[in-house]
């Protein structure tokens, strides 16, 4: 069966890395067969057009796609009329529920002092502050400006996210099973930790926090086996830092997701490295966690890692597992040895050296 | 003159630490007269009494003290029908609108890989999501919960932790000049970092952003000196990580404040050597970044370098300046010898052997 990709590069880096991770799809021997169509989106595209994410392109993915590639998109620093974030968007047209964020370590002659870690963030992708409900007045008193936004969480969306969290543990779990005992890096239950901050906002956070409990505690014949535990968001930036080897899966709502997985990608080295998927029952689009990185768009050196791995992402959550394990293999080869590394990770290797050495390890 | 100080210990080891740091300013040898007076606060305060921060306290505060020490609170991990914390109460109430939160190394044979940085965060402490501005609704649909906070920035607030930032830049650059060349940790221009998401809260954290921009704009005379740079909340985290001597002043709203103070904390070894200070124009209140740490509270090990080091910022921000920077120093001379330690940072002492050896530096 033919898989139907869209390829949207957007802004900056986006345009090396997604054709780089397209030419690993393309090298996969025993995969599906694929097929690509490009597609417009981003900031530039909207400075050309006044849109950022046009109707044609969310057309050509609901009617005719399987799954699709994002490479990121540039943030104007200033409020610029009329543009709205397209992968914000996307996520939200797309119902892509869950922001799907593996962030593991590689030992590799690289980074001799890395820590160990090996967690999924699950980043509720849909509600929260990004609902982007926002307003401004003026008090009439002071003349001053007052500026509000709504932060929205539901039981349904809560229950999604805690759900595809809970799923992803008993996944980890089973492909663990399959690596010899010394070569697993979790060895303990598969563990869920839910991240909120119901302290301070009891009735959201509150809400977040019931709903994804519930999830095991309605389902103990299902996840009785999954452990689960809290961090305040605060206290799980201190964690994370701490003892990054504590955590197998964790969950969060929308915004504190978005901080952590920032942060978890801080300690395996470079945000050049993570991906992500946004997944919802219909629909997958990976998407490297990276930005758009002005910087150093179209040198040549961007980290294609990132983006390969979430077409790996892209193929697991459509059901191809084993095509995806073989190009998280491939790169953690390319890691493990070393050599072949963009500055990024302290080397001096382009885009097309790393998507080569990828290849050779295929 | 005078200085009376109202001890809040609240919970667990807040009830350790905060008799710890009162031992230190009684000693200080030419300091201002001092005068203490024990206040009630806290949640096991609640479970006994209903109420969590009782008018008593506020009043005290209020009409007979200059500055408080606040120790630490317990979180109760549900829901408890009317507990609200009584910090961040006490934060609104006195109208103490800015968090100052040194996070600086120390150079110690006791951490030997830690990461060099001295930066001051001023967490916004009146707003955001912290006015727990709450509700929860049934969807008539679906039958399902769906919740929402309310967040508020305004321009008054905005404009008050901007001002706080810049001005605290140039007070660090003062005392900086008194140092030597090759003993300061910060060579460049004084820099205020400005912590925002405004690619997504385009009014709120725009609000936030324009408004302690013109803070330097607007008086290009006073801090024309101070750089002023910009970073989204999450990649502030990554770069906090990554390159943590990159930061001197860093500005941000309540909640990115939070969790921003907690990831910095990670990088000098404890949560237990990180003070605050709550400001306000006419009141202080110092407070260690550490919550009631229940597992180890009444054991005797309890960290005191938070509370005695939010000692010192609360005579700071009174104007006893010198009385502040022998206090820091002497703290700084114990953790630099690297002997005295208390369990979580690698060490076998008491809280009283750390507040012993202190006293001996002072
Ligand atoms: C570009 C931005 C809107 C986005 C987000 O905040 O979700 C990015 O930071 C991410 O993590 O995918
Ligand atoms: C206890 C809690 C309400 C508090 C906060 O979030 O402000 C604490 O985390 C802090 O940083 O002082």
């Amino acid at each position: 069966s033919t898989v139907k990709i869209g390829l949207i590069p957007a802004d900056g880096i986006g345009r090396e890395v997604i054709p780089a991770a397209r030419t690993v799809l393309e090298s996969l021997s025993d995969g599906p067969k694929f097929e690509f169509v490009n597609l417009d989106a981003g900031f530039e595209y909207f400075q050309k057009t006044g849109t950022a994410l046009p109707q044609e392109t969310l057309d050509v993915l609901k009617n005719e796609c399987n799954g699709a590639l994002f490479g990121a998109v540039s943030s104007p620093s200033h409020k610029v009329a009329g543009y709205s974030s397209p992968i914000v968007a996307l996520r939200k047209k797309l119902d892509l529920y869950a922001n799907v964020r593996p962030v593991a370590s590689v030992k590799s002659p690289a980074f001799p002092d890395q820590r160990e870690l090996d967690m999924l963030i699950i980043r509720e992708n849909t509600e929260c502050l990004y609902i982007k409900s926002e307003r401004q007045e003026v008090d009439p008193e002071t003349g001053l400006k007052v500026a509000w936004a709504d932060r929205k969480i539901t039981e349904y969306a809560s229950k999604r996210a805690g759900t595809m969290a809970f799923n992803m543990a008993l996944t980890r779990q089973k492909l663990r099973e399959q690596k010899p005992l010394e070569k697993r890096f979790w060895k303990q239950n598969p563990r869920v930790t839910i991240v909120h901050k119901s302290n301070v906002m009891s009735v959201t956070d509150g809400l977040w926090r019931e709903t994804v409990r519930a999830v095991k505690e309605q389902n103990p014949d299902k996840y009785g086996g999954v452990d689960m535990e809290e961090q305040l968001v605060d206290s799980m930036v201190y964690r994370m830092f701490r003892e990054p080897e504590a955590f197998d899966v964790v969950v969060a709502p929308n915004l504190y997701g978005d901080i952590i997985s920032d942060g978890a990608a801080a300690l395996v080295g470079s945000l050049g490295v993570v991906p992500s998927a946004n997944v919802g029952d219909d629909f997958v689009v990976g998407e490297p966690v990276h930005g758009s990185a002005p910087d150093i768009a179209g040198k040549g050196i961007a980290n294609p890692i990132a983006a390969i791995r979430s077409a790996g992402l892209l193929l697991e959550h459509l059901g191809h597992t084993q095509q995806a394990l073989k190009m998280y293999d491939a790169v953690d080869a390319v890691l493990a040895e070393g050599k072949i590394l963009t500055p990024d990770l302290g080397g001096k290797s382009t885009t097309t050296d790393v998507v080569n050495a990828v290849l050779k390890n295929l």
